[in-house]
C-alpha cells in the first residue's frame, strides 16, 4: 500500500495539489441535532471534505468550493483512496482529460485548484465537501440512522441548499476558519456560493457564482421532476427502501441521461457526435444503439449508476428546485440587501440550463444594493458543463479577482 | 345515438369542418405487400384517415395534412366516433381551447382547417392520415400480426418517414388525387411533408414543412432516445410483448413529460407556470407535487399513456431519428435537387427543439436549385408548440401561399 502510494506521488505532475485524502468531521450528535428549514433535525451529521494548501496564521485565507450535483468532495489533485471515492467524471459529463495519471482519481476542478492554478493552493486554504444529503461520503439517505440502525432511504428530511450551508458551516468552524477569502462553485455549487454570502455576510469576502441561478427555472424544476419521476418509476425503487435489495438502476440512468443531455448545447453535440453512427455503416432497423450520442448517452448512465444513489439524486435535485433566493422577499434586489461580499459572477453563452440572463439577474440585484460586481459571460460551446471545461478563460478571471480579494479584503 | 349526433351538430360553430368520421384504407394484402426502406416486407397494411371538403373534377385540389408524433387522422372538425379515437391534446401539448363544444373531441388542427379557414376545406380536399407505426388507427405495432394472430410488438419491421409516405401515396391514389396543392405538416409532419416533395416531385405543387428539420439534430436524437430508454426500462414493457398483460405506463409518461418539455420554451414556461406552487402555500419538503409546473406535467403523462401505445412511441421515434434527408446525397441541395414544389418554410423563433436555423438550412438548399422558397420566422415565445398555437400568423401565410398555388400551379 505505501509503496502503492509512492508509485502515484511520481506520476504526480507540476501544478497538482498531490495525492489527496477524503477528511470526516461529524457533528450534531444527540442531542445537538441540526434543525433543519423543514423543521425536522438531523443527526449526528458527518461531512466529508478534502482540503488543499494551509490556513494561513490569520486564518483568513480560506476558499470554499462546492460541487455541482453530483460532485464530491475530491475537487482537486489525485485521490489517494485506493478504493477510489472520487471520480474524474464527477463533475457532469466533463471528458476525463488524457494524460499519463490515472485521471479516474483526479479532482472534478483539478484543472482550475492546485499550486500556481486559479485557484491556488500557495496562496489559499481551499476546503470542498460533499453536501448532506449526498452519497459520496456525507451523511444523506443512505447513509444508517441510527434511530433504527437502518438507512434512512426516505425517511431522511428534505433538505434545502441553506441546509447544505449550515452544515459546511460547522466544518468551517471546525477548521478553525475565521474569514472566507471566497465562496466559489458552478451550477448547484454556485447556489452555495450565493447562499453563503447571504447566510454569512459578515465572513465572505468574495463569492464567485458559476454558471447558476438565484433560483431555479420552471423548466429546470422540469427537468428534474421527470428524472425524478424516473427514478420512482422503476421497479426496484421500492419507495426508497431497496438498500438490501436491488436497487434502481434503469430509472437512476434515464435520470442521468436526461440530466447530461442538459448540461450540453445543441451545438457541443452537433460538433462530438452529429449524427455518426456507432460501429455500423448503415442504420440498424433495430432499438440497439445506432447512433454515437445514443452509445455516449448509455455510457453516461451506465458509469454514473455505480458511483451515486438514486434516493441522494432525488434529495439533492429537491434542494436545487426549491432554491429561492427571492423566498419570503419581495425581489432579489431585497434578498441580497444584507450581502457584504465582493462578487465575480460567471456565466457561459451557451448553457441553457442556467442561461447568462440568470446570472444578469444576480448582477443587476447586486448593483441595486451597491455591491461591487463583475459579470462575465464566457463565449463557450460547451453548455452548462463549460464551468467544468473553460479553464482558460475562467483561470484568468479568477486567479485576478482571488488576488484583488486578498489584497484588498472585503 | 342520433340524438347525440344531433346534440353535437347544434354545437359546430362557423367555420368547423363539421362532424367527421375516421375512415380505413387497407391494401398490400399478400402477396403484395409493402417493401420497406429496411428490406423488410409489412402487409395487410391499413390506414385510417380523415377528409374534409370535396376532391374537384380536376382532381388536383388536394392538401395534404401530416400529424406530429403524437397526431391522428382527427386534424379537423368533431369527430363523430363516440370512442373519441381523437383527442385536442393528441398535437403535443397545446391546450385545448374553450367553448361550447366538446373540445376532446375536435381535431388537433381545427384552428387552421375548415371553411374559410387558413386550409380553406370549401376550396381543398383535405386528406390527414394516420402514419404506419402509429397506434390511432393504422397498422402499427400493435395492430394484429396475421402470421401468428397475435399484436406485432416489436416483430412490426422499423418504418421510415420515406414508408409512411409511401403508404400515403397509396391512399391518396386509392381516393382518385391527381395532384397534391399541398403537402402541409408541422415537425414529423413538416419531415413527411420534404419527403412527399423529394419522393413524388411531379405530383407535389407545393410543400409547408413546418417546424421541422432536414434531419434531426444529435440532440433530439438523445432526447428520443433517453424517452425509448424509460420505455424500455420500464417492467412490464417485456420487449414489448405486453399487450396481453400491464402496459408501460409510468415508463411511457416519463417519456411523455420529458418529451413534453421540448415543447415549450423556457420563456413560455416561465410564463405559464413560473414558480408557483400547486395548492400549497409552502415547500412541502417531500416528494409529492410543491410545483404547478409538476402536476401540469405529471398530467402531461396521465393523459398519453390512456391514449398511445408505448411500442408506437418506439417505433415513431426510431423513423423521426433515422430521417436524412442527405442520406446517400453529398448535401442538403444535392438532396433536393429533384424537387420541383414551390416552398413555404416556417419556423418559430423560440422553438428550440426544431429551431430556425435548421429551417433556413432548408430554404438555402432549396434557394440553390432555384426553387421558389418563401421563408417565415415566426416571433413566438410557444416553443415548437408555436405551430399548434399560432394560429393568426400561420393563417396569414398559408392561406394566401395556397391560393397563389392554386392560381398559378406549380
Amino acid at each position: 500500500m505505501s509503496s502503492e502510494i509512492e508509485m502515484s506521488v511520481q506520476t504526480v505532475e507540476a501544478g497538482s495539489a498531490g495525492l489527496v485524502k477524503t477528511q470526516y468531521f461529524t457533528f450534531a450528535e444527540s442531542p445537538l441535532e441540526m434543525e433543519l428549514d423543514s423543521g425536522e433535525k438531523l443527526g449526528p451529521i458527518t461531512i466529508a471534505y478534502e482540503s488543499y494548501g494551509r490556513l494561513n496564521d490569520e486564518r483568513d485565507n480560506a476558499v470554499l468550493v462546492f460541487h455541482a450535483l453530483s460532485g464530491d468532495a475530491h475537487a482537486a489533485g489525485i485521490s489517494a483512496d485506493p478504493t477510489g471515492i472520487s471520480a474524474a467524471d464527477t463533475g457532469f459529463g466533463a471528458e476525463a482529460a488524457k494524460g499519463p495519471v490515472d485521471r479516474k482519481k483526479l479532482g472534478w476542478w483539478d484543472n482550475m485548484i492546485g499550486p500556481g492554478k486559479a485557484i491556488d493552493t500557495d496562496k489559499y486554504f481551499v476546503v470542498c465537501s460533499n453536501v448532506i444529503g449526498g452519497c459520496r461520503g456525507s451523511t444523506g439517505p443512505s447513509s444508517i440512522n441510527p434511530a433504527t440502525d437502518r438507512p434512512y432511504g426516505l425517511s431522511f428530511p428534505v433538505i434545502t441548499v441553506r441546509d447544505m450551508v449550515r452544515a459546511q458551516r460547522q466544518l468551517v468552524d471546525h477548521l478553525g476558519v475565521k474569514r472566507i477569502l471566497s465562496a466559489v462553485g458552478g451550477s448547484l455549487g454556485g447556489m452555495q456560493a450565493l447562499q453563503w454570502a447571504v447566510s454569512y455576510p459578515d465572513m465572505v469576502d468574495s463569492c464567485i457564482p458559476i454558471a447558476t441561478a438565484a433560483r431555479l427555472s420552471a423548466q429546470g424544476i422540469a427537468f428534474d421532476e421527470v428524472g425524478r419521476q424516473a427514478i420512482m418509476a422503476d421497479q426496484h425503487w421500492h419507495a426508497g427502501d431497496y438498500y438490501d435489495k436491488n436497487t434502481p438502476i434503469p430509472g437512476l440512468a434515464v435520470a442521468r441521461m436526461l440530466a447530461h443531455i442538459t448540461y450540453l448545447s445543441d451545438e457541443s453535440m452537433h460538433h462530438k457526435f452529429g449524427r455518426r453512427l456507432r460501429d455500423r455503416e448503415k442504420y440498424g432497423y433495430d432499438f440497439s444503439t445506432d447512433f454515437e450520442v445514443e452509445s455516449y448517452l448509455r455510457h453516461q448512465g451506465e458509469s454514473f449508476i455505480r458511483r451515486f444513489d438514486a434516493n441522494s439524486y432525488l434529495f439533492i435535485t429537491k434542494a436545487i428546485d426549491y432554491f429561492d433566493l427571492t423566498e419570503g422577499h419581495g425581489g432579489l434586489a431585497v434578498a441580497l440587501r444584507a450581502v457584504k461580499s465582493r462578487f465575480l459572477v460567471i456565466a457561459f453563452s451557451s448553457d441553457w440550463l442556467y442561461p447568462p440572463y440568470q446570472s444578469k439577474e444576480i448582477v443587476k440585484a447586486l448593483k441595486a444594493n451597491g455591491i461591487d460586481v463583475s459579470y462575465c459571460e464566457i463565449p463557450s460551446s460547451y453548455g452548462h458543463d463549460a464551468f467544468l471545461l473553460e479553464e482558460e478563460a475562467q483561470t484568468h478571471m479568477i486567479r485576478g479577482f482571488l488576488k484583488y480579494t486578498a489584497r484588498k479584503g472585503r
